[in-house]
Order: C-alpha cells, then sequence, then structure tokens
C-alpha cells in the first residue's frame, strides 16, 4: 500500500470488513472505537486498539472515518485541532453531500475524499464483518475542494485491493440516487413493519412465508444509522416518498377502476423491470 | 397415505414440491399440466402425465388443484360433469373465500378443503420445485361445507407427510391476513421498483445493494398469480394499501415536522418491531 500507517475509526460492518480486507496489506493499523466490546474483539486484528480519538489518529498517514454520518461529521470538526499537521482522509458515510461539504472546510493541510461502498448486510456490527463484503460492489467516490490526486491513488487503491469496483459521482448526486436504492428501500420496509405489527395479532406472523421476511428485512435496519441518514438526507427522501406515493395511488386507481386487461399490463410491466434490473445487476 | 390414486393439477413451484414430496408414498401419481415443457420434465417423477385434465382426474380418489387461483375457480365448475361420482378435492390456492364457496357449490358427492402452504421462493415453475420446501413451514386449511372427516384427516396426513405445520382458519381470515402478510409485500415490492424504474437511469442499479435487491425481490412474481390474487382479494387488499398509506404519510410528517427525538423513537419502534417478529418466527 501506498500508507503505512492507517487508523480506521468505528468498527462496525463497514470499518470492520475494510480493516479485515487490507489488514494483510497494511504496515500499522490502529482502530478506534467506543465500545469495549469491540475494542476487545479487535485486539487480534489492530496493532493499536484505543477507545480515545486524539490518541489514535496522532500518526496516522491515512484516517478512514467509518461511523454513522453525524459522528463523521462531528469527527471532521475535531480533526484540525488533533492533527493541525494534517493527513489523508477519507470516510465511508452513508451519505456524501453534507460530508463533502465539511472535508472542504478542512484546513489545506489535509487531503480528503469520501466514499460509500455499496453493500450491507443482515447482520451490523463488526461481528457481521468479514474481508470480502466488498468484493465486486460497487465503491462510490466523491471529490470535494480537499481533494488532491495523491488521495485519490489512495482511495482507488484501497479499492482495488478489497475488490470492489470505483464509480465517481457528485456527492448530491449520490445522495439522491441512494435516496431511492437505499433510503426509500428502508422506509417501504418500515412502513410494511408498522402495517403487519398495528394489526396486534401474532397469527399473523404464523401466515408469513420469505416474501414478508424479505420485503421487512430492512426494518432492522441499525436505528443510529438510519437517523442519520434521514437528518442528512431530508430533502431528496422526501421527494422519494412522494414519487413513491404516486406509484401506491395509481395501483389503488387500477384496482378500484381498472380492468383485467390494465390491471395484468401493469404487472407484467413490473416483471419486465424487476427482469431489467437483474439482468444489469447479474452483467455488472 | 389413505389415498393410493392422486393427481395433481398444476406442476408449478407449489404443486411440483408436493408432488416431490409425496411420491415416495403414492402407490399412483397422475399429474396434469398445460405446458409440453413441464409434462416432459415430469415423465420421471408421476406415473401418468397428461395434458388433459379429463383423463387424467378420471380415476383419482385425490385432486390436488395447483394452478392459480382463477383456474382452480374455473376446474371446479368443471369437476362435476368430469366426475359424476364425486371425489376428494384440496387446492394449494392462494386466496381462500372464494374457492371455499366453489367448493361448497359442488354436489354432496364430492369432499373438499381448501388449502395454502405458507411459503414461497425466487424461482418459480417446476424448476423451482423442492421436496423440502413444505418443511417447517406454516400450511394453512380452509372447511367449507363440503368439508368432511375423510378429507381433513387426509390434509392432515399430507401436510404431516411433507413436514409442514397446519393451521386452520375461516376462509376469510386467511384473505386478510395474507392480505397483509403477502399481497401488500409485493405491492409495496412492485411500486418500489416503478419508483426507481421511473428514473429511466441504468447507473442506478450500480448505485444499489442487497436491501434493494430483497426490497424489490417480490418485484419479479408471477403476474398471473398477482392477477388471480388481485382479482379475488381487492377488497382485504385495498384496505391494507391505505393502512400501509397511513404509515407512510406519518413517516413523512415526522420528516417534515418531527424533532429528532421523535425520528429516532420511530426507527427504534420499527427496530423493536422486526425484532418481535423475527423472534416469534424463530421460536415457530
Amino acid at each position: 500500500m501506498q500508507v503505512e500507517r492507517v487508523c480506521i475509526v468505528g468498527l462496525g460492518l463497514m470499518g470492520g470488513s475494510l480493516a479485515l480486507a487490507l489488514r494483510p496489506f497494511l504496515t500499522h493499523l490502529t482502530i478506534v472505537d467506543t465500545s469495549p466490546e469491540t475494542r476487545a474483539a479487535a485486539q487480534e486484528l489492530a496493532d493499536f486498539v484505543t477507545g480515545d480519538l486524539v490518541e489514535g489518529v496522532r500518526d496516522a498517514e491515512l484516517i478512514v472515518l467509518a461511523t454513522p454520518v453525524r459522528t463523521i461529521l462531528r469527527l471532521l470538526t475535531q480533526l484540525p485541532a488533533i492533527r493541525p499537521d494534517g493527513c489523508l482522509v477519507m470516510d465511508l458515510g452513508s451519505t456524501k453531500a453534507e460530508i463533502s461539504r465539511a472535508m472542504e472546510a478542512l484546513p489545506p493541510t489535509f487531503q480528503a475524499i469520501g466514499g460509500h461502498p455499496m453493500c450491507g448486510k443482515e447482520t451490523a456490527g463488526f461481528s457481521g464483518a468479514s474481508a470480502d463484503l466488498y468484493r465486486g460492489q460497487t465503491f462510490v467516490l466523491c471529490e470535494n475542494g480537499r481533494t488532491t490526486p495523491p488521495i485519490t491513488a489512495i482511495a482507488q487503491e484501497i479499492i482495488a485491493t478489497i475488490g470492489a469496483n470505483p464509480l465517481l459521482l457528485p456527492p448530491q448526486t449520490h445522495d439522491n440516487m441512494v435516496a431511492t436504492t437505499s433510503h426509500l428501500p428502508y422506509l417501504v420496509s418500515a412502513a410494511l413493519m408498522q402495517t403487519a405489527a398495528a394489526h396486534g395479532n401474532e397469527q399473523l406472523w404464523q401466515v408469513s412465508a420469505s416474501g414478508f421476511r424479505d420485503t421487512t428485512r430492512l426494518a432492522g435496519s441499525d436505528p443510529q444509522m438510519l437517523l442519520d441518514i434521514l437528518l442528512t438526507n431530508g430533502t431528496a427522501v422526501l421527494t422519494q416518498i412522494e414519487a413513491y406515493q404516486n406509484q401506491l395511488n395509481e395501483i389503488k386507481h387500477l384496482l378500484l377502476t381498472g380492468s383485467k386487461q390494465e390491471l395484468a399490463d401493469w404487472l407484467h410491466k413490473t416483471n419486465r423491470q424487476h427482469e431489467i434490473y437483474k439482468n444489469l445487476k447479474r452483467e455488472a
């Protein structure tokens, strides 16, 4: 690796998987995490494990911020005082526009780039982490006013090392896209969970199968991560909720007043769109 | 088995899995399917394979109707002419109220019971069928005016043989419950697929991960099966769409006017409800 001393802040699913994937290629790996249990679990993985940000980032060439978004925003405001000499910074946060603005506010001694690997898993936290989580997945990079050729080259090297596919996007474009592909799916899933739970009938779960399980899987996502996402991407998410509500109204209209043929056409169109999406994912 | 000669009409995922699971216990198995490809694939499995309903059901003690719902309704009106002597009838249809009424309209020479195994799979059709599809899953039974102790005992024996868990429900109760746990999840998933497709941006799929994949999985369901479901359970489905829309409106309201604490509370409540559902499924 072009960098020898790396510090990963936040050893959840994302930071943990990055640590596991990069470990064989790093001279010195430091982990910063606020949870004593996670720190204990990380002892064998890292050269140095600490709960103290100041201590952890002191000697790092590259700091990777892998916490929920609003924690990343707070850490970015603290870095100039902790590291007056500056350093390289990258993040793995779920939204990118606010983080890009916070990176631009860093002093010119810092070089920074935003990152967002497009992968998730049912099991959050370090216990769900694995070295191959990123393999074959898209890894979005967002440049900002503090992005330089060296930090871009290092981010690209990391992405190549973990087997992901880089995709450069403007931060707001990224946020608009994930509002549709990630944040709306969470809300859609959560609203379904709430609708079913509102019945207050435990027998309902007996009459549910893998379809309900998969469509409500995201309702089990980490509330802290989601809160940060919704607070930093609210406008784009609201736009997508409204687009989604229009689709639901169209279905309702079809069920109430449509002919059998119109309903059949809509069902076939949906099936075809799913087929197109699946084929494009398969080719990717 | 208490019955020796069984005819399964419709060799899709459900009928095919039933055929595979029951095969070792049956003296004589007949398959009726309209698809020449499916009939070819079924040659080794069954004693007799035909595309002709009249020929297929002629000597059966038990007929299992495993086609989409409206085909089941049509077949039930044809059976009295084909089998004036009557016989035992069971079905695997996705909705039960209309089928129960059609079973009740059979002559008293028939004994009939409604069935609905609560399981599904990404791969529809006989190619997705497997002998263990039903193992550990709920198998709903719905009695009607033509249900007798012998047909109930045979249905229970079949359910025990394939390793499923029987659950007796009134037909309309079943239909109301699956409107929430199965039909609404399909529409929720389909509307999400449509919302994303409306962007007309293929790059969107690169910025999508397993969350989008799982939440839109049901959008790929068989349009013919869904059409029959929506046409025979429209009222219950519309009620659930409206309950779902209320949940979405609550989220939107929270995002627009709620405090951080209110939003956090809602996210935690959703996560807890998902946890309760997962634990109850695990215990079941």
